[in-house]
């Protein structure tokens, strides 16, 4: 029998809670009989919610909390006070090892803060990493770091390098993944101090398939299964990714609408489009891990639906089976000896 | 009289020199008599090239070199070591006063070092920014710094701001041009240790019109008509912009052929979204200025067309007319002072 992972899933975070965070968690339960979800929040707006659905009642339960991180608070401070919210006791669950992982679309800041305050570093790790999956012409690549400590060093890089390697080859299925660093220049001599300090350690290290610097413009190509920077530069890339799609797809609706014969055309390749912009969409993938914690922290969009919430829950279950956590342990440890 | 503008363009560099570079001199030459256009490159290519075409041979002459710096060869080094090359010896013209301004496809390496060895900053320079025009929804911005030099201090990027906002109001038009920071949040206590430094100071410059921080999200919406940014960063967003851009039209084109509807709608919508990706296509604004020096120095795409090339030598008459440089030495003389 399968073993069941058990996930506390933050019910008042994110622009659409509780109403697309509960959904789904019920999408997920009816997929997966494997998977048991704890929901966090305000317990009577979340028994209302979820009585307009019907699934397995055993694997859906409530834990109650009064408070309510807002995403304008300072995060460590919010983390300190707030210890009846929703992000405080889910986070806590993990740490005891009440639930194998924690989902929140909720104040990136405080899920990052409350990840490491609150369920710990794997022994070994310098700073846990926020890892998204971008998408790409090929399909998608590890972005790492996206988080908020900036300023990192060339031995945090290194780390970020080998806990992506370890999350694409086990949680995403790519065997064997590339890995490159953000540069601006495809040369060993180009980039900043950090780069260039970074770049020769990345090439002696053995666990990983390192090939060298990308530049910007190659990333959506998917030249790279890892894409290893800075969580400044990540931050960037993620949200200019997200800003300049955003942009052109609008203005292309636009074009499309000048015209009568556009107008038509418009109508005709509608689906297509659609089909085409999807594989072109962050949240087909789930959320975001935060890599080198002793428990699994995801963080999903802020404006995530049901489907994101939903393919973040079930990424949760990989996570576990494979037994990544165990993994950069051991890749860890070998490090410290 | 208008007074003549006279321009040195590297007839050997970029991919498709000579051929779309001489086109582009043509192409400006026929567009205004106040220019004059001195070619440096191979004397008998350059003029076979010039046989094919008509035009007032008053306004371009040719400078014979006999070296030509490739885009691989190692930047200072090519400056100091080919001393007759199209690059060197175009840019020592401006130096010596004998042009205004030199634009090249080539080597940016060789163009950026170049123009700092042999023109020179202007006094109280600290370090000459290179200042793309990017598309955004509501025009282009100016993305200051994405030049080789990284590693910025604050001083530089207040620098950048200032020198930005000179070009962006007399060159491009724009009045009293917003200037934000790359930041990755909003609130002042974002950021890494050179945004945390800069913005207070950006924040007391009277110089300019500091509206805060701008998330990579944002850029490509136009919120702000200079971007300020240290050099890594800028490479990073101006090659993501290209980069995205480009992997998303090759998918929508891709989408377009998958169904017999799709075809048609596409052979509808074609003109439109011509006429959008145009919008959007940074070729139209010329080249990127390195300002600061004393003379001006423009790189455009490696790529470049002869439209580009012609866009950029257009752009020159109006640097010159608006007196950029002076404004530039006034601006910093008042800071030493």
């Amino acid at each position: 029998m399968k073993e069941t992972t058990k996930i506390v899933l933050d019910a008042m975070g994110g622009d659409n809670a509780p109403v697309e965070i509960i959904k789904g968690a019920i999408e997920a339960v009816n997929k997966r009989e494997d998977i048991e979800i704890i929901l966090t929040g305000k317990e009577d707006i979340i028994n209302q919610e979820l009585a307009g659905y019907t699934y397995n009642k055993d694997q859906i339960s409530v834990v109650n909390t009064s408070e309510v991180i807002e995403t304008a608070e300072p995060p460590v401070m919010a983390i300190r006070k707030k210890k009846d919210s929703s992000i405080v006791v889910g986070l806590k669950m993990v740490k005891k090892g009440e639930a194998d992982a924690f989902v929140s679309a909720g104040s990136s800041g405080a899920v990052l803060a409350g990840g490491q305050l609150l369920v710990g570093r794997v022994k070994g790790v310098e700073r846990p990493p926020l890892a998204p999956l971008i998408p790409t012409e090929k399909g998608f690549s590890l972005l790492i770091d996206c988080g908020a400590n900036v300023d990192a060093r060339p031995s945090h890089l290194v780390q970020f390098a080998k806990m992506g390697s370890i999350y694409m080859e086990n949680v995403i299925g790519v065997k064997n993944p590339k890995v490159a660093i953000v540069n601006i220049g495809a040369e060993e001599e180009k980039g900043n101090a950090l780069v260039k300090e970074t770049f020769p350690l990345l090439k002696e290290c053995e666990d990983i398939n390192f090939i060298g610097s990308i530049e910007a413009r190659e990333i959506p190509h998917g030249q790279a299964d890892v894409i290893v920077c800075e969580a400044f530069v990540g931050n960037v890339i993620l949200k200019l990714y997200e800003g300049v799609g955003g942009v052109m797809v609008s203005m292309i609706k636009k074009g499309l609408m000048t015209t009568l014969r556009s107008k038509i055309g418009a109508l005709l390749i509608k689906p297509a489009l659609k089909e085409t912009m999807k594989s072109f969409d962050a949240s087909e993938y789930g959320g975001a891990p935060l890599l080198g914690l002793e428990g699994l922290v995801v963080k999903t969009h802020g404006s995530s639906k049901a489907k994101e919430v939903c393919n973040s829950i079930l990424q949760c279950v990989t996570f576990k089976e494979q037994k990544i956590n165990d993994q950069i342990r051991e890749c860890f440890q070998k490090d410290v000896q």
